[in-house]
């Protein structure tokens, strides 16, 4: 039995194939590119998945690390899918569920693509990583380096939340900070020599730790997939990753029907992606001026916004924006109602949950898993302290 | 086959049996009260078990709810065992394992507490609940509250730290703050009538939640317990809790041979268990003066004194304080080579270790388990920003 099922790297824009064990970032096209697995090699059952430490290495096989003493863990993933009873009932949508990615290493889910990506960059010979990041990435990328042994330098906007900038000293790697947006950091990194860029999408590696999330909602349904999965989308790997979980799913013959309708979820005040799906058009323009609370989905321009807007289409899912003022009113509300302090990024998924349901988009039977990619903890100046 | 084996409430001073199935707080001569089993009657296998989702409940047979419909989940317990070989190597303890209660809701392994005590509290009759604390608990008591949708009154004293009160009011549990240590919370709150007191071990339940976490550790490690573990110990239920697992385990007949040594850490700024420790008496006095960085155990008289030191004295175990220079030390160490970022108190128990293992109480090859309580994340002024 092998541990990995990884065959080879595929540009999904011009379909070159690439070699996998070697270090590599885009396609030369300036794609970026995904892990293809050989699934039908894959002899795993149900049941012995279901035996499995409740870790995201549980999917090993389709994961693209080759050796299991590669893998850099802290005991990520197998997060808790929750019903929301109350909450959802006021929203009116009864089988409404929680992912909380809360419950992870550094608090969100960017843990699931650094775990494997930092894995996987160690094994292919990376000892020197950096990035750009809204912060939460940052915290991740480091904290993992520093599990592998590995260095790191993080480059983050000055507004990006200081407690970020606490977890990147504290596991020793650099910092950097810039007086501008994640744009302005990816230039710095651009000139830092020596060091792997691991920026969003840039490797390959970070979403197929962030596929594990959609693998692990097919799991904890125990294999029927939900109606609707809404994501707060920023550099869109998260919903990308998804969606690519659920084709391997299918492709191993462990899904069938129809895919839940994906849906990205953005901020007013960056909202891209949503832009572009409502003129239907197959990439995006750079958001100007962009701000929100929600500040992980501040992403001006996704390198990924043409994969996030086919995997809208592909599976008749949509995009939708709401407002800082919904977006901190549910937090507060899921809070009073649920017990769960959430992020604003994940609070943004509620928002949208209800704005779908009141236009009928959302119908009132349907199963539907809303992400909520962090820890409220990470951002106490969204509960006032009077 | 029924969901819980709870048979009775036992009082461990004076040896009194009481109905478990009333509201009850301590026993009448002051002793907090033990829940009992009928362990005999528990016909789970470990197959069976490892089958179970990776939540605290998966125990159930051994918790006091007995219906599954009054079960209160965020999704919470089955938390990281994690090696730390570069750290261990330092230290000189190779097979040195952490657990991690970070990753659970509210941060903390408060939670375990509070999802078992407001679920039991919610099944014999509770509807509002009120209580001291040095932060954590009331953060996660008022959390399990809301998910319960029951009424929850938090006092903590102002220096507790700012994150709490946040997650406080988030859930819209009402806050009052003290201008003092956890003793003038906790005198404010028996002025408070209509609330049902969950101070520490004034429940008996509390405990059968952070029991669990002895119970995932013999799970986790295959049931061969380790040879040390180390707890940091303020109301000390904790480290009772572990105990009183391992000795249904062995009643089970699932552990055997000897049970691993307690050690109680706690800090030199607030240290009356290891007084009495080193004095050899049954009970501590209360700490003058009580101060530390590692808040959460400052607690200068535990209720629950005497049990925390027969648990200590049964198991051949000890208690260590360690000053802040050392907590805030290891904290920063442990970052830097493993990417663990852990809170203070978590801190203490990796200094005791350290420490330990330089005095020769610790011998080389011995498998030791330290508990991380929480995130660091909730700590956030322990890492400068410059
Ligand atoms: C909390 C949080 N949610 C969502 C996102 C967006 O994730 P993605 O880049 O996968 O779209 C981020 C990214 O920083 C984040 O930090
Ligand atoms: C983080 C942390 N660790 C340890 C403790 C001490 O726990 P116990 O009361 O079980 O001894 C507390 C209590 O507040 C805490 O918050
Ligand atoms: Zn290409
Ligand atoms: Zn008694």
């Amino acid at each position: 039995m092998t541990f990995s099922s990884l065959s080879q790297l595929e540009c999904p824009r011009c379909g070159t194939v690439h070699d996998a064990d070697q270090i590599i970032g885009l396609c030369p096209c300036g794609s970026p590119l995904l892990a293809r697995y050989d699934v039908q090699s894959v002899k795993l059952t149900k049941d012995e998945l279901a035996a499995r430490p409740p870790d995201l290495w549980r999917y090993h096989e389709l994961l693209p690390v080759r050796s299991a003493a590669n893998v850099v863990t802290l005991g990520e993933g197998m997060t808790p899918l929750l019903p929301l009873p109350r909450y959802g009932r006021e929203v009116g949508v009864d089988r409404l569920l929680m992912k909380d990615e809360g419950l992870i290493p550094t608090g969100t889910f960017k843990a699931r693509g650094a775990a494997v990506g930092v894995s996987r960059a160690y094994e292919v010979g990376v000892r020197k990583i950096a990035m750009p990041t809204n912060g939460n990435a940052g915290s991740a990328w480091a904290t993992y380096a520093a599990r592998a042994g590995m260095e790191a330098l993080i480059a983050m906007p000055i507004a990006a939340p200081e407690i970020c900038r606490r977890e990147v000293k504290v596991v020793g790697a650099r910092l950097h900070l810039v007086d501008g947006l994640i744009g302005d950091a990816a230039a710095y990194i651009r000139e830092q020599p020596g060091y792997f860029d691991v920026s969003t999408l840039k490797e390959p590696y970070r979403i197929e730790g962030k596929k594990t999330m959609g693998l692990e909602i097919a799991e904890q349904l125990d294999w029927q997939l939900p109606d609707v999965i809404l994501y707060p989308t920023g550099g869109g790997v998260g919903i990308i990753g998804i969606w690519k979980a659920l084709l391997e799913l299918q492709e191993l013959g462990w899904v069938d029907g129809p895919l839940p309708r994906l849906v990205a979820v953005q901020s007013t005040g960056c909202a891209p992606i949503v832009q572009a799906y409502e003129n239907g058009l197959p990439e995006s323009e750079p958001w100007p001026d962009a701000k929100t609370v929600a500040f992980g989905i501040t992403v001006p321009k996704a390198l990924g916004d043409f994969l996030v807007l086919q995997a809208i289409a592909d599976t008749g899912g949509c995009a939708v924006a709401v407002d800082d003022e919904a977006i901190l009113a549910e937090l507060h509300r899921l809070a009073q109602l649920e017990g769960a302090f959430i992020c604003p990024e994940g609070a943004a998924t509620f928002a949208a949950v209800r704005r779908l349901r009141e236009s009928g988009w959302i119908q009132p039977g349907e199963q539907v898993v809303a992400l909520n990619t962090g820890l409220g903890l990470k951002y106490p100046e969204t509960v006032p302290l009077t």
